[in-house]
C-alpha cells in the first residue's frame, strides 16, 4: 500500500487556504500513484482552534470544506482527514474530533477521537464529546485502525494527570489490523519528538502492523508543532521518518518497508528550529515581515536576534542598543559586533534624556522616598517605549527577550523589558539559553565570547549583577524544573538537590508572587514540559505559597 | 430543622484562614442551636483553585483541615463542608469535588460533584472525575439530598455549550428526600442572582420539598461569587435570601418557613457591589491597601474612581490627571471636580516635557514619516509610566480605567492606559458604564454632569472624538453583545439591529485583531455573560474573520 503522508502547516480557520493546501495533496498522491493519503488531525481548520470552534459557522464551514471540496478530490483515492465535525447524537458537548474516512470520492465514516486530553495545552473536554467505537475500516484490501493523537497515548502511558478508562490500542488489538494510521497534531516541548516515537513504537509493537503517524507542522500562537511524521513497523522500529519544522509531502510504500532508521534528532537542533518556526509562523501568518528587539549586548538578546535573524531574513530584523549611564562600554560593544555578525540592521538609542527628564518630573512626588527599584523600572519601560514607538512607526513586531527563568520570579519590568508581541525565549531556563547559544556558536563565533562568559546583569544600577537579586541560575532553573514542570513539593525539592529548604521556600515565594507580571507578558513559543500560562494556569490572589 | 447557610469569603489556598472562618462558623452554629451547618463549594480551599489542584500537597492539605480539625468541631452537628478530595478509584481524573457529609464528629461520606462545568469560565474537567452516585442522606431524620452548584443547572436546562447525560434533580425525585441542599461557588455576571434563583425553585419544585443553596461571596481573581444565599420552598417560592456581596451566617428554620419573599435585586446595584467586591479583594487578599488611577475626566476613569473609593476608603485612593497640549481645560477640571467629590488624593502631572523629549529623540529615526497612531500611543504610555512610577515608590497598585467596548476592538494601547494591576470596568461595555454613572449619581452630582454629557474623546490629537475611530456606543456595544456573548454571525446581527453586513463584519474583524492587545491586558473583573480571557479563549494568530 502506497500512502501518502500529508504533513502540513495550517492556519487556523484558515479553510480557503487549508483546503488548497490539502487538495494539492491530493493531487499529488494520484501523480505519485498513491493509494492513500493520510492528514493530520483537525487539518481543515488547523489544531487548535479554542473557542472558534462555538461558532456553529465555524464548524459548518469545516464540514461545508469536506463535502464540497474535499470528496470530489478524492476520485480513484483513500483519504483521511482530521476535521471537527458536528455530535449527530445527544451527547454532554456538541463536536466530534474527527477522522473523516474516504475512498473514491464517498465519506465511509468518521472516527471519532476516543481520548481527550484536558490537560496542560489541551482542552478538548471543552468542545469535544469522545468517540465510543474503535472499529476496524476496510481500505484498499486491508483492515486499517484508525486513531486521532491521544487515542494511542494512554498505551504508553504517558498522558499527563489523568488515566483514560480506555486503552484503544489494546481495545482493536483482538481484531488483528493489518495497519494502524494516527492523524496527529501533538505539539513540540523539549524532546518532545522522541517521546513520540516511543510512543507509536509501543503501539505497533501490541498491534503488530506498521503504524503511519502523519503530523501537523507549524507554529499556532505559542504551540509549535514539529512534524517528524513517521512510520514504524510491526516490531516497533523507524522505517521513515518525515522533516521536522517543516511541510513534507512523502510518499511511503508499505509493502517496501526499508530497514530500520536510527532517527537522527539533535534535541538542541530541535530547540532552535522550534523557536524559529514558531517566530516565523506567529509572523508570516499574521501578515507581518519585521522584528525589533533591544539588544543590551547580553545573552538573552543575543540568541534572540540570532533566531529572528533565521526565522524573518537579516534585511527584516532590527536590534536596538538603548544604553544608559549603567551600561557598560563592552555591553554596547557586544550588541554592535553581534549585529555585524548578523548582518541585521542597527541603532543606538540613548535613554539618558528621557530618563533625566522623567526623574526630574517625579522627583517631588516622591517625598524624599530613596532610590530604588523604581528607577530601574522606569530606565526598562524608557527602553520598551522606544520599541513600541519604533514598532508603532516602522511596522516592526516587538521581540521581548526575557527567558524563563527571569519570568519565573519576576526578574524582568512589566511593560518594560516585557514588552512585545513575541516572547521568543519566555519558555527557555537561562541555562538552556547559554546552552542555545553554544550550539549557535558552534561552528564560528556569532554570539561575541564575551556575552557567554560575563556574569549576567540588567545594568540597571551601578556594578548591579543578577546574583545581587537571584540564586546562580543553575540552582534557580533545578528549583524551577522541580517546582513548576515536576510538582515536587519544596522539601523534596531541597532533599533532591541538597539546598535549604528555606532557599527553595523563597524560589516558590517569588513564582507564586510573580503571576500577575506573567499574565500581562507577551504570548511564549512554548518549548518545555510546563510552560507558563498557555500549560499552566495559576490564581494571582491565593495564600498557598 | 435549623440550619446555619455558612455563606464565606475564601481565599484561594489559605488553609489556616479558610479553616477558622469554618470552625467559628460551627461554634456559632453551636450557639445558635442549629442543627445542621451548610457550606459552600470548595469553602475549605477556596474555588477556583486552578493548577494548584495539581500539587499532591494541596490536595492533601485540603482532607487534612477536614479530619484534624473540622471533624472533631462538629460534636453534636450536622456539617456540609465541600471540598477537593482524592478519587480513590480509577478515574479518569484524580480528583474529586466533593462535599463531606458529617454528622457528630464522624464522617458519613462525600457527595462527588456530578455535572463539571467545562465551558467559559469552568475547567472542571481538567482536574474532577464526575461523581457517579446521588443518594439520600440520613441527617437529623431527615432524607437529605446533597448537590453540589451545577448538579441542579442541567434541570433548568441553562448549562453552556453542553447537555449532560444526567439530570441528578430528575433521578432523586423518585426517593422522594424530605430537603435539597446545594453548595455552590457560582460566579457573578450581570443579573446572574435572578438566574440563580429560578434554577433553585425549578429544582425544589421538581422535588417538592425545600431546597437550601449556600454559595460563596468574595472576589478571586476576575470571579466575583455575589453571594445570595437562599432558601426556596417546595412550591418554588424563594423564602428566605442572605445578602449579596459580604458575608453571611444566618439561621433559617425549616420548620417555620416564612411567607414567600419578593427579593429585592437591583440589577445596577448588583452590578456596582460586584465591581466594588473585585477591587476591594484583589487589593486585600493580596496585602494592598492604596490604589492610584489617572483621572482623564471622562466617564470612565470617573466611574472607576468612585469604585475603587468605596472599595478601598478615599484615604487610599489616588487620582492622577497628567494632561498634554491636547487636553481640554474642562477634562481637567472635570477630573479635579471629582476627585473634590469623592474626597481623594489628586495630583495633576503634565506629559509635555517628557513628550517633547521623545519627539526630539525618535524624530531622526522615523524617517520624515508622518504622524500616525504612534504618537497618540507615546502619550498614553508616557502617561502609564507616571502611574507605574509611582506605583512602584509609592505603593500604589494602579486601576486600570478601560472598558469593554474599547478592549473589545483595540480602542486603547498597551503600555498605556491599558497598564494596571486590575482592569475594574475591563468587562463593563460603555453603555452600561453611563448607566452605572447615572445610578452613581442617582442622589447627588459625584461625577461632573459634562463628563456624562460630552463626547467621549481620547484627547491624544487636536480635537479627537472616539467616533471619528469607532462606531457610535450603542451600536459598537449591540454587534459585542451579538458576536461575543450570543455567537451569532455578521449577517445575523446586521439582520437583528438593521445594520450593514459591512460594517458589522468590520467590527467583527476587529474584535479578533485586539486579541493580541487583550492577551496582555491587565485582569478584569468579570461582570457579564462572556468576559475576555477568562471565559473567552481565542487564537491570536487565525484568519476566520
Amino acid at each position: 500500500m502506497r500512502v501518502l503522508v500529508c504533513q502540513l502547516n495550517p492556519t487556523i480557520g484558515d479553510f480557503s487556504g487549508n483546503a488548497d493546501k490539502i487538495l494539492s495533496s491530493l493531487e499529488k498522491a494520484r501523480k505519485e500513484s498513491a493509494e492513500l493519503a493520510l492528514f493530520s488531525e483537525l487539518v481543515i481548520s488547523g489544531y487548535p482552534p479554542e473557542d472558534l470552534l462555538m461558532h456553529r459557522h465555524f464548524v459548518e464551514e469545516s464540514e461545508r470544506v469536506l463535502h464540497e471540496k474535499i470528496l470530489p478530490a478524492t476520485k480513484g483515492l483513500a483519504a483521511i482527514v482530521g476535521l471537527v465535525r458536528k455530535n449527530p447524537n445527544k451527547g454532554e458537548k456538541p463536536l466530534f474530533n474527527s477522522a473523516a474516512i474516504i475512498f473514491d470520492g464517498k465519506l465511509l465514516g468518521f472516527h471519532d477521537k476516543i481520548l481527550l486530553p484536558t490537560y496542560d495545552v489541551f482542552d478538548e473536554r471543552r468542545y469535544f464529546e469522545p468517540g465510543r467505537e474503535i472499529k476496524l475500516w476496510q481500505i484498499c484490501g486491508k483492515k486499517v485502525a484508525v486513531f486521532i493523537c491521544e487515542d494511542i497515548w494512554e498505551h504508553a502511558a504517558l498522558v499527563g494527570f489523568t488515566q483514560y478508562f480506555r486503552d484503544p490500542v489494546k481495545e482493536v488489538a483482538p481484531f488483528h489490523p493489518d495497519l494502524a494510521l494516527n492523524l496527529s497534531s501533538s505539539p513540540y516541548q523539549f524532546q518532545k519528538p522522541e517521546l513520540r516515537l516511543h510512543v507509536s513504537c509501543l503501539a505497533a509493537k501490541t498491534l503488530r502492523v506498521p503504524l503511519v503517524m502523519c503530523c501537523q507542522v507549524g507554529g499556532n500562537d505559542q504551540l509549535v508543532f514539529d512534524g517528524y511524521s513517521h512510520v514504524v513497523n510491526g516490531e516497533g522500529k523507524t522505517v521513515f521518518m518525515a522533516r521536522g519544522f517543516e511541510e513534507d509531502r512523502s510518499l511511503v510504500d508499505l509493502n517496501r518497508l526499508k530497514v530500520p532508521l536510527a532517527p537522527h534528532l539533535d534535541p538542541m537542533e530541535d530547540l532552535y528550529r522550534a523557536l524559529v518556526l514558531g517566530t516565523r509562523d506567529y509572523f508570516y501568518k499574521q501578515g507581518f515581515k519585521k522584528g525589533c528587539l533591544g539588544l543590551s549586548g547580553g545573552i538573552d538578546s543575543a540568541v534572540v536576534a540570532c533566531i529572528a535573524q533565521e526565522a524573518l531574513g537579516k534585511e527584516n530584523v532590527l536590534g536596538i542598543s538603548m544604553p544608559s549611564r549603567y551600561s557598560s562600554k563592552g555591553s554596547v560593544q557586544d550588541a554592535e559586533e553581534l549585529a555585524r555578525n548578523l548582518g541585521i540592521d542597527y541603532l543606538n538609542i540613548s535613554i539618558e534624556k528621557p530618563f533625566t527628564v522623567y526623574l526630574e518630573l517625579l522627583e517631588p512626588h516622591f517625598q524624599g522616598k530613596p532610590w530604588d527599584v523604581t528607577e530601574e523600572n522606569l530606565q526598562a519601560r524608557l527602553r520598551g517605549m522606544i520599541l513600541m514607538a519604533i514598532s508603532n512607526k516602522m511596522g516592526y513586531i516587538v521581540l521581548s527577550t526575557g527567558n524563563k527563568s527571569e519570568m519565573a520570579v519576576g526578574y524582568c519590568t512589566l511593560y518594560g523589558d516585557m514588552a512585545g508581541g513575541l516572547g521568543v525565549i519566555s519558555d527557555v531556563a537561562k541555562m538552556q539559553v547559554y546552552a542555545l547559544a553554544r550550539w549557535i556558536n558552534r561552528n564560528r563565533e556569532i554570539i561575541p565570547a564575551s556575552s557567554l562568559t560575563k556574569a549576567p546583569s540588567a545594568e540597571l544600577r551601578a556594578n548591579q549583577k543578577d546574583t545581587d537579586s537571584l540564586p546562580e541560575y543553575p540552582v534557580l532553573d533545578a528549583v524551577l524544573q522541580g517546582y513548576v514542570e515536576d510538582f515536587l513539593s519544596p522539601q523534596e525539592i531541597a532533599d533532591k538537590h541538597h539546598l535549604s529548604l528555606n532557599l527553595v521556600e523563597n524560589i516558590v515565594r517569588r513564582i507564586h508572587l510573580a503571576e500577575y507580571k506573567r499574565r500581562q507578558g507577551p504570548p511564549g513559543i512554548r518549548v518545555s514540559k510546563k510552560a507558563f500560562r498557555v500549560g499552566r494556569r495559576y490564581p494571582i490572589v491565593q495564600k498557598w505559597k
